[in-house]
C-alpha cells in the first residue's frame, strides 16, 4: 500500500541489444533501455513510476537475462503474465524484450536481492571479423593462446580485490573487494567466450578481466604479473579494458 | 592467359549479414553482395571483371561461408594472400568480410565444382524474440515439438523429388530432383538450428523445408502427410518459407 493504492509487484526478466542505448540507466540526455521499458509500461499501466533494474550496464553492453522489478496498482493490473508479456513487448522497440514475467513478492527488490551474477563476453578471433557478429563480439585479429587464458582466467576466481582491472568512479567509496566465483574461457573454432560468476562486480571490471586475459593469450603477459596486477592495486599496470560490445549481462541469480 | 595478359586465379571465402542486400548476384537496381566485393577488389586490381559465387543466395539471407572465385592479372598481383585478405576487407563495408583468400588452379569454378552445400536455418522459439538474433532468425512463438521434427526431417534426407518444397521459376526446365545427405535439428534452449547438407538445392528450397518442418513441430502435419506431399510435386500443399532472416549457407564443399 501506498498512498491508499494496492499494487503488485512484478518481476520482469529483460533481453537487450545494447549497440543503440546509452546503456540500461536513464539519463538526461541520451536514450536507456530502462527509460525505453518505463515508456512501454506506462502505455498499459498508467500510474508506472521506475522500473529498478538489477544492475547498471554500460553503453553498448547487452543483456540476455538483465531483471528488473516494478509496481503496478492492482485495480490496473487486468491481465495474467503470459498476456502482459506480448502485451509490454508490441510497445517496446525491437531490440528490447521482455522474455519473462513473474508475480514477486511486496519486498523482492531486483538489486539489493541478487545473490550472484553472470556475464559472457565474446571474441571473434579470426583475420577477418564474422560479420554477423560485428556488434556482438570483440574482433581480434591476432592469434590468440586459448591454453594460456584459460589457466590464467583461474587467478580471478576467489574473493580478491580488483581495484586494479576496475575503472574507479569518483563517487565510490566502498570496497574493491569481490568475489567471482568462476571465470573460464570457452572456445569453439573462432569464437572465444569468457563466462564470469560473481556475487557482484566492480564498474567495468568484467571488461578489465577480458582485456587482461587477451593480454595474456596473445603472450604479453603471464600468470606471474597478473598476480603483481592484483598486488599493485593500480588500474594502469592491468590489460586495456575490452569494448563494450562483446559484454553480456547473461543471468542473475537470487 | 586471356588476350595475352596472365592471370592468378583466387578462391575467396566470403561471410556477410545478408540483411542490408537484395542477396548475392548483381542486379540491375539494388546493391548486392556481388557488386560490392568487385567493388572493393577493383579498388586494388584494376582489371578485375566478375566474381563468380557458388551460389545465390536470396534478399536477407547471409553466409559464414560462400565461396567465390575471381582472376587477377598477374602483373597486378603484389601481394600475398595473407594481406590480400586484410586489403579487400579494408575496401568491404563491416556487413561483408572475405575470410579466407587461397591460389585455385586455373580452371577452378566456384559454381560447377561445387561437390555439397551446407546451409543453417536458426529459428528462435520463445514468446518473446531473442533482440539479440532480430536479424539471424525466424521467431516462432509457439511451442514447437523438437523431437517430432528431428524424426520428420529424416524424410527430407536422401535422393528425391523436391518439387513440393521449392519455387518454380520459370525458366527453370531442369530436374527438381536433388539429393540431400543430411537434415538435423538441433535444440539448445530456445534455439533451433536446421543443418541441411546436400549436393545441391532448389530455389528457396531450403525455407520450403524449414516452414514444412515448422509446421510438424505445431502438430499441424504428420510424417505420413509429408510422404503424400512429396508424391504431389505441387508448392501449394507443403508449409510455407521460413523467412530469408533466418537462413545462412554455412559452407560448400569442394
Amino acid at each position: 500500500m501506498k498512498g491508499g493504492v494496492e499494487f503488485v509487484r512484478l518481476r520482469l526478466t529483460v533481453a537487450y541489444d545494447g549497440s543503440g542505448y546509452a546503456g540500461w540507466q536513464v539519463q538526461k540526455k541520451d536514450v536507456t533501455v530502462q527509460q525505453r521499458l518505463e515508456e512501454a509500461l506506462r502505455k498499459l499501466f498508467a500510474g508506472v513510476k521506475r522500473v529498478h533494474g538489477s544492475s547498471r550496464t554500460d553503453t553498448g553492453v547487452h543483456a540476455m537475462g538483465m531483471v528488473a522489478h516494478v509496481d503496478i496498482a492492482r485495480a490496473e493490473l487486468k491481465m495474467d503474465e503470459r498476456k502482459l508479456l506480448l502485451a509490454v513487448n508490441a510497445f517496446l522497440p525491437g531490440d528490447i524484450r521482455v522474455s519473462e514475467v513473474r508475480r514477486a513478492k511486496a519486498d523482492f527488490h531486483a538489486r539489493f536481492d541478487a545473490k550472484g551474477k553472470q556475464y559472457r563476453y565474446m571474441i571473434w578471433n579470426h583475420p577477418a571479423m564474422n560479420p554477423l557478429l560485428r556488434d556482438r563480439a570483440w574482433h581480434v585479429p591476432v592469434p590468440l593462446d586459448v591454453d594460456r587464458m584459460q589457466r590464467a582466467a583461474k587467478l580471478f576466481v576467489g574473493r580478491k580485490d580488483f581495484k586494479s582491472f576496475a575503472t574507479t568512479r569518483e563517487y565510490e567509496m566502498e570496497s574493491t573487494v569481490r568475489r567471482v566465483t568462476a571465470c573460464k574461457v570457452y572456445a569453439r573454432g573462432s569464437e572465444l567466450t569468457v563466462v564470469m560468476e560473481g556475487e557482484g562486480f566492480l564498474y567495468k571490471m568484467c571488461r578489465g578481466i577480458v582485456g587482461t586475459l587477451v593480454r595474456v593469450g596473445e603472450r604479453k603477459l603471464t600468470q606471474r604479473e597478473i598476480r603483481e596486477i592484483f598486488r599493485l592495486r593500480d588500474r594502469r599496470v592491468a590489460g586495456m579494458n575490452a569494448p563494450a560490445c562483446g559484454l553480456c549481462l547473461w543471468r542473475v541469480v537470487y
